[in-house]
């Protein structure tokens, strides 16, 4: 097996069990007529690497895949919740592009993510486990990702995206305008994936400054991700971006002296 | 002063400490623009006293006003952000009765209850005081929460009584369907109550039989407030079912050996 397709079973072995964690915690529960539209939004949500990334970060300063399985959960929870609301049909908001495929009405793709953002937050409370003596690590991690995700991260940019640039530039604004690009994906992608990483560092262990090595190598990671889905410039410039923001994720790296970074470095190197 | 005014100014006294606490949350954040609706929708919503009564259950079993200001907190942000989602205009939504004031546009009224539900997290989870060595109570209190307003309770109600109800029964559905309210009240307020009393009593300190005699204090509460919101049958009925849920709410209390109720009365003797 050559390096390169042992990187991406890596990868692909964590989000495995991601989503397997999920279907677990998903079907589990009645009232299924609430939570088969759950799941169904929960696992149609378009790929995003940061759950996968929380992992990766934890298990390389040591921790277990366990430890980092739930705020993995979490993060594709609220991932989906934020996707779907994104994409609302609401009676202000403009025809966006792309369109998406809407399996529901809007009640239910209203309310459905409206249930999906506790449950992500009860399932980090109910991972802390007492005989780890680790409350402290959850209640972080809490705060990290409902930050995150909230009106200063995702939520944010939505609102920043739809309401206020919307209302400062009219309904025609042209969504591929570099400058929304550069706000969005800084809020959106990159939070996640800063936030993805750090929680998984916290998780497993790690010191302050791998927590925050690690922070800002998911900000790389999410930024070439958000940039490789929005950007509307020729495949030439979008190359030389993507390799500068590769070179800066792999020189945090290599602050971290003393762990095996081979696994992590997929989430670049793979894309 | 009359005991009725003692017990009023009590209530009045709590909730008015909760409102200071948000209102210092709120306004001390960036950016503006999207506190500035957080906060007129948060103080916008109509009043519910299980903030409230969170922060009573926790002083009845000796907890002091503090350990439960930003579980309350939480409460008064979880209720605003589904009353607000409750009424927002979707295409698929027929004019509901009663009609409520509509502030902002429906984007806005999508997204900052978006932000809102995770703040309320944020808040609980930098609740925890390490001096105090309480994270497991905050961290079960989150799940407490998060359990009340998820797909098992508001948003399970909001998803019963918006989608299932409607395409079951037509969407001239009468909404004061005895079965429906029953459902409902039960699921939002009762359900809201329950939780903000056992919050509360968890913060405070209380036993496990304490936090549950509190619980279901809290449903009593919660029911009374519901069917008064809620009923259309005549005074006589009404203040017949009201006096039945007092009786029962009233012998909870007499389980609480050694502590003083009065305080806590109010919430059913001031209704």
């Amino acid at each position: 097996m050559s390096q390169d397709q042992s990187q991406s079973s890596y990868c692909a072995s964590i989000t495995a069990d991601i989503e397997a964690h999920l279907k677990q915690s998903i079907t589990l529960k009645p009232p299924l007529s609430v939570f088969e539209p759950m799941y169904h939004l929960v696992f149609s949500a378009p790929p995003n690497s940061a759950p996968a990334l929380c992992v990766a970060a934890c298990e390389l300063v040591g921790g277990r895949r366990s430890q980092a399985i739930e705020a993995a959960s979490a993060l594709q929870l609220m991932h989906a919740a934020s996707f779907t609301h994104e994409h609302l049909l609401l009676t202000d908001r403009p025809n966006s592009k792309p369109m998406v495929h809407h399996a529901y009405g809007p009640n239910i793709e209203l309310l459905i993510p409206d249930a999906i953002v506790p449950f992500g937050c009860e399932l980090l409370a109910r991972s802390d486990d007492p005989a780890q003596n680790d409350s402290d690590r959850v209640l972080r991690v809490i705060v990290e990702i409902t930050r995150a995700i909230g009106s200063r991260g995702i939520i944010g940019a939505q609102y920043q995206e739809k309401v206020i640039s919307r209302s400062s530039r009219g309904d025609e604004a042209n969504d591929d305008d570099d400058q929304w690009i550069d706000y969005t994906c800084r809020k959106k992608e990159d939070g996640l994936h800063a936030c993805a990483a750090a929680c998984g560092a916290i998780l497993g262990g790690a010191n302050e400054e791998e927590i925050e090595t690690l922070r800002k190598f998911g900000l790389y990671v999410g930024m070439i991700e958000g940039y490789s889905i929005r950007i509307g410039r020729n495949g030439k410039e979008l190359e030389r971006v993507v390799e500068e923001l590769r070179d800066l994720a792999l020189k945090e790296l290599e602050h971290l002296k003393g762990r095996k970074v081979e696994a992590i470095s997929s989430f670049i190197l793979g894309l």
